[in-house]
C-alpha cells in the first residue's frame, strides 16, 4: 500500500490533535478554543475585505498587520513575522535556527509539537524533567548549547515560569536562540517581548488563536531581532508560498486594534480560572496555578481517565494524554461562567458515582 | 548577521513572487488572478461562518470541503486532499512522494517552483527541454524514474499536453508518482482527474486560485488514489498542524457547489483570450496557444523588456523572466474586456514610440 510513499514518509509517525467533533453538540473544554467571540473590528474588517480582495493573492509580507501588531507590542515591524497560526511560525523558527548535530533543549512535559518539528528537521534534543510540582528547573538551562524551546505559560500545566529565569536562560545561550513560545501569555503572565531589544538571540512567539479568539483563522507571530526575523523570512521564501490568507490578514489587525476588547475578554477569562480553580479545589482536585486560559487538574482519588470518561459521557469534552507522569491529569479549558458551572455540575455527578 | 542561523538556512535562497503592488492603483495582469469576483454562494457561506465559528479551530480533515469537490469532480471524498493553496499541496505531495536518490522530471520551462521544492528536499532532478514551440517531448519521460512533474497546461507558456502523452507517461511510470499540476486547467485543457480510477500513481493538483476567483484564500486539493492521499496526510499531520481555516473551507465549499457560476467565468474569459490574442497577432505579436488564464507573447521587433517597463508606465502590470529561452517573452493575465482594451491600447502607444 505504501509502496508509492517516498522513504521519509515511511517513516513518520503523524501527530493526533485534539477531537474537533462532528454532530452532537458537546461542550468544548478540549482544545483551549476561547468561549468568546472575537472583537466586532475583527468581523468588520473581514466584511471589507470581502468586498474587492477574495480573488487578490494576499500580501506575503502581511505589511500592515505586522505594522499593527508592532505598534500594540510597542516594536518595529522589522520585528515582527507573521504566519499561519503560531505552529506554522514555529515549525519556520525550527528550521531557521537550530541544527542535527548541536542538541536543542526543551522541557520534558511541554507542547507535544516541539518533538514533532525537532524529528522531522532532523535535529537532536534533551528534555529537561520539570521538578515535582511541574516546575521549570534553571540549572539545565544555563550550559550553552544547541538552542532552547520554552513554552510560558507552559502547556498543559498553565504554569509561568519566573520572568527572572527566562532573561538568565537567553543571557546563558548568546549563541543559540531561545524560543519562547507565548501562546497563553496574555491570560496573566508576562511577556518576554520587552526584552527583544536587548537579546539579539531571543524569538517571542504569540497567537491570535487563544486571546483574541481567531482560533478559526490561524494566525500566529513572531517578535525578535531583525536578524531573527530575516531567518523566518528566508526559509518561509524558499520553499513555503502559502501566505497568510486576505481574511485572516484583515480580521487579525481588527483584532489586535481592539485591545479594550482583548483586554475585556482576557480578564473574563481570568475571572472565570480563578472562581472554577476555587470551586474544584473544594471538590477535592489539586490545581496546579495556571496563568494560561486552561487549568491542569488531578482528582485525590478518581482517576482521570475515569473522569475524561464521566464528562465526555455528559456532553462535555476535556483533554487527558495516556503519557508518564500526566497520566492523572486533565487539562480543562476555561469556557464561558456557565459552561463552567456545567463541567461542576458533571464533575460532581461523576464523583458521587465513584463514591457509591 | 547571519551568527544564529542554521546551516540550511544560510544555504538558502529565496523565491521571488510577482508584484503585489500597495499605494499607486495598477491594472494587475502579472500572476493570474481571476477578475471576476468569487460566487455570490461563497460570500454567504463565508459570512455564515463568520458568525460561530471564528473561534473554534477548523475541521483539520476538511471533511465537508472534500465532500464537495468529491462531488463535483465524481470522485470519492477518500480520493481528496485538501491544502492550504496548490503550492502546499505540491510542496507536501514532493515530500510524501520522491526521494533523494532517484531523479525526477519536470520541463525546463515550467512552474518556477518545482525546482525550489526539490532543492528544499533535497532531491535530484532532471530538466527536460521543451521543444522550440514549448510542445512536451514524450520520450524523455516514458523510461521509468523517480517520479514526473507536469504543469498542464503549462506555466507560463500556457500550452496543454496531448492528453493521451500524459496518460502514456502515468502508464510508462507505473512505480513511481507522476504529479499533473492543473492549477489553469478549467481554462479549456483536458482534465487527467478521469483516469484517477485507473492509475494508482497518478496525483492530479488543482486549486481555487484562478477558475473559482479564490486567490485570496489559498485553497487547493489533490486528487489521486487514496493510498498516495494517506501518504498527504502522513506527512501533514507529522509535522504541519496549519489546516486550511474555517473562511477559506466555508468559502471554498461555497464556490465548489456553485457550478454555472464558475462555467460563465470561465467562458468569459476564454473569449476574452481568444479576442485579445487576435488582436495582439494582428499587432505583430507572437501568442503561443493557451488553455490558461493567460497567454505567453512575444514581438516580432520590440524586446520584452521594453514592453514589461512601458506597460509599467502606463499603470498595467505583466510579467517578465530575465531566464533563458523565454526573456523576450511576456506572460499576460487574462483579465476583463475593459483591461484588456486598456492593455492593447497601452501597447499600441509603446509601439508606436519604439518605431519613430
Amino acid at each position: 500500500m505504501k509502496e508509492l510513499w517516498s522513504e521519509r514518509c515511511r517513516n513518520l509517525t503523524p501527530y493526533t490533535p485534539g477531537e474537533q467533533p462532528r454532530g452532537r453538540k458537546f461542550i468544548k473544554l478540549n482544545t483551549n478554543e476561547n468561549p468568546y467571540p472575537p472583537s466586532p473590528l475583527a468581523l468588520r474588517a473581514i466584511r471589507e475585505a470581502m468586498e474587492d480582495r477574495l480573488p487578490l493573492y494576499p500580501d506575503p509580507e502581511c505589511t500592515e498587520l505586522r505594522e499593527t501588531i508592532a505598534q500594540v507590542l510597542d516594536v518595529k515591524p522589522g520585528n515582527v513575522f507573521v504566519g499561519n497560526g503560531s505552529d506554522e511560525v514555529l515549525s519556520l523558527a525550527f528550521q531557521a535556527f537550530f541544527d542535527p548535530d548541536k542538541p536543542i533543549r526543551f522541557a520534558d512535559i511541554t507542547y507535544s509539537f516541539y518533538p514533532v518539528f525537532a524529528g522531522f528537521y532532523g535535529l537532536t534534543y534533551e528534555e529537561i524533567p520539570l521538578d515535582e510540582n511541574f516546575a521549570l528547573p534553571l540549572e539545565p538551562f544555563l550550559k550553552p548549547g544547541g538552542g532552547v524551546v520554552l513554552a510560558n505559560p507552559n502547556a498543559p500545566t498553565g504554569r509561568e515560569a519566573d520572568f527572572c529565569d527566562i532573561r538568565a536562560i537567553v543571557e546563558a545561550n548568546p549563541h543559540s536562540v531561545v524560543i519562547v513560545d507565548e501562546a497563553y501569555v496574555d491570560f496573566g503572565a508576562r511577556s518576554a517581548v520587552e526584552l527583544v531589544d536587548r537579546y539579539p538571540n531571543l524569538l517571542v512567539v504569540q497567537t491570535l488563536s487563544k486571546s483574541r479568539s481567531l482560533a478559526g483563522l490561524r494566525v500566529g507571530y513572531a517578535v525578535g531581532n531583525c536578524d531573527l526575523i530575516d531567518g523566518l523570512n528566508t526559509v518561509k521564501n524558499s520553499f513555503n508560498s502559502y501566505p497568510v490568507d486576505q481574511l485572516a490578514q484583515a480580521g487579525a489587525i481588527g483584532a489586535m486594534r481592539d485591545v479594550d476588547y482583548f483586554r475585556t475578554t482576557c480578564t473574563k477569562i481570568i475571572n472565570t480560572r480563578s472562581a472554577v480553580s476555587n470551586r474544584l479545589r473544594d471538590m477535592g482536585f489539586a490545581v496546579c496555578d495556571s496563568s494560561a486560559n486552561f487549568i491542569f487538574v488531578t482528582h485525590e482519588s478518581v482517576p482521570a481517565k475515569v473522569l475524561l470518561d464521566g464528562l465526555r459521557d455528559r456532553g462535555i469534552l476535556v483533554r487527558w494524554w495516556d503519557k508518564p507522569r500526566i497520566s492523572n491529569y486533565l487539562r480543562i479549558t476555561i469556557g464561558t461562567g456557565e459552561e463552567m458551572k456545567a463541567l461542576c455540575a458533571a464533575l460532581t455527578e461523576v464523583l458521587s458515582e465513584q463514591r457509591k
